[in-house]
């Protein structure tokens, strides 16, 4: 059994829309246990069938207006430091929240703890690529807006052992977003990181293809794509923007075109579906925390339960796969290799 | 008459694509003489009629792959060269080149030189925004990789003239791209920025609406977007990529769905060639170099003459605008005003 520690809590439409996805998400798999922590007033009533479902009473909500620091370190029966304490105490496999992105980030860093060897976790994010089933993985998506080289390097292998072991890529490029693809292309911060991955690449410790462009990324020019946490939000929120805004216009267009449009969109339904199915970043499971002991996931605070059901079978890929383990190993060799080097 | 210095050898396609281009603009518009810089030889056999047009012989050119300040040194009979030097001597009114970016940027600094009060020019490009025929002004879309916070400030003041002038937008709404919305959002250097354009907004000399997201580019959420080169070149690049892998996607989708989508595509047409058009960047007239003496404008070096001839219209708009006066005396004035507080 998958055990998962789920904060019923957070979220726009917390406790309903968790509930009704950890409901749709056991309804579909009976390998999951899900621990639900919260109001279990609010959440007994939302519950159709507690199969595989525990309430856990929280007695608090850390909300999006806390600030995340102390109201992690002082609301001790929230919801989410319930969950998170679970994960560490081995009550539970992985975290998943969809509530504040900044207290989850706390939560994670002072009660689960960072890898060794991680000196930042970055976020990442699951993309579509055009002409492919596979996505691409980029890493950061905006846990630490002002990385640093060693970031970047860091970042690359947690990208490299998530696309290995969750998305199951063998041997995956991993590329840098940069305003250029030639190696001196950059800002200065930029160059560095490109020459640091060189020599991962160099080494043989990452598949390192080199700089490539956001205009490139849904073409699938990379499986890993690395960047600053700052660079990393601004792209992910332009491609999801641009696709949102293509979509709506075409929508209206067909609202407002008579007769003949709607006959049209009707004939062109299969195509526009997959289309819309493809850019619906819901279906890629949220933004998953690289670079802590233990599985953690985040959902859009939006999320409708069906995104939710992602995001909790996200979570269990990622338990399956032993992809912590397998960071966990490669920093424990390398902080060996370093201490024999020493000898 | 608005005079405009065009270097035809830039570009993938060059001569060809320009002087076509050139052609179908003077074709369109006969307020506007072309002074085309090149080789003759090369580019005489291509006119079908030279009215309004001149050919100036130049010998030299400058490719993708000179190094820019090398470049504009020594090649001094180019044909960007030599178009940039004929609007320092007052031969013409704007330089257009759809060549190397890096070494147009250097002809201008160098040949026409910046506005006093600039420190660092910055490109512009106009996007889209989907419920409005006038679309956003991003600064800097990728001139100054680096940008520090007097750059910003600067870059907001340039955005504004433009949108004023160019775009015609009264009183235009600055925005600063940030991880959020929130005025404390952003890694140290955005944080920074946010601050002086909120003093710049509280002084009334722009009118700041704070912080704005990638993702609410194209909504309008806008007029000018101020952001450092980095930032700008890749959310450009992202929205770009996004727009373009859809409809390749629909596209491909339509090609392959068998009669059924065909049909459907026809009955859509409209629609479909609406929402085309509005995501063709090719349209919006190339990236306008801020910050320069006279107007620069740069067109995508795959420009097609059709392309050629927008990048051309916005260059004779510009000149006709006034806009770079007016930064001119904006500058001048502030200026004056502090020599007139030191005395």
């Amino acid at each position: 059994m998958i055990r998962l520690a789920v904060d019923a809590m957070g979220g726009d439409d917390a406790p309903e829309s968790v509930v009704e996805g950890v409901e749709l998400a056991r309804n579909e798999r009976d390998d999951i246990e899900f621990l639900l922590f919260g109001d279990e007033k609010q959440i007994r009533p939302l519950l159709s069938d507690d199969k595989n479902i525990k309430i856990i009473q929280a007695d608090e909500v850390i909300t999006m207006e806390d600030e995340p620091v102390r109201a992690v370190k002082r609301k001790k029966n929230s919801s989410l430091v319930l969950a998170a304490k679970a994960v560490k105490n081995g009550d539970a496999d992985a975290l998943v929240s969809i509530g504040s992105s900044g207290a989850l980030l706390v939560a994670s860093l002072l009660i689960l703890g960072r890898i060794k060897g991680i000196d930042r976790p970055g976020f990442t994010a699951t993309m579509p690529v055009m002409n492919s089933d596979r996505g691409f993985t980029m890493v950061d998506a905006g846990a630490n807006a002002d990385a640093k080289v060693a970031n970047i390097e860091q970042y690359a292998l947690l990208g490299k052992y998530y696309s290995e072991h969750v998305s199951h890529v063998k041997n995956p490029r991993v590329g840098l977003i940069n305003n250029g693809t030639e190696a001196d292309k950059g800002d200065m911060i930029h160059r560095k990181m490109h020459d640091a991955l060189q020599v991962m690449g160099d080494n043989g410790e990452i598949n390192f293809i080199g700089n490539i462009e956001s205009r490139e990324l849904l073409n699938g020019v990379a499986d890993v794509v690395v960047t600053d946490g700052f660079t990393g939000n601004a792209v992910l929120k332009s491609i999801e923007g641009t696709a949102m805004s293509i979509m709506g216009m075409l929508k209206d267009s067909i609202m407002h075109g008579g007769i003949k449009a709607k006959l049209g969109a009707l004939l062109l339904k299969d195509s526009l579906k997959k289309m819309a199915n493809k850019m619906d970043y819901k279906r890629y499971g949220g933004a998953v925390l690289l670079g802590i002991k233990s599985p953690v996931v985040k959902g859009h605070g939006n999320s409708d339960p069906k995104t939710v059901k992602y995001v909790l079978f996200n979570a269990a890929e990622i338990v399956k796969s032993g992809y912590v383990e397998s960071v966990k190993n490669h920093f424990t060799k390398v902080a060996e290799e370093k201490a024999a080097e020493k000898e």
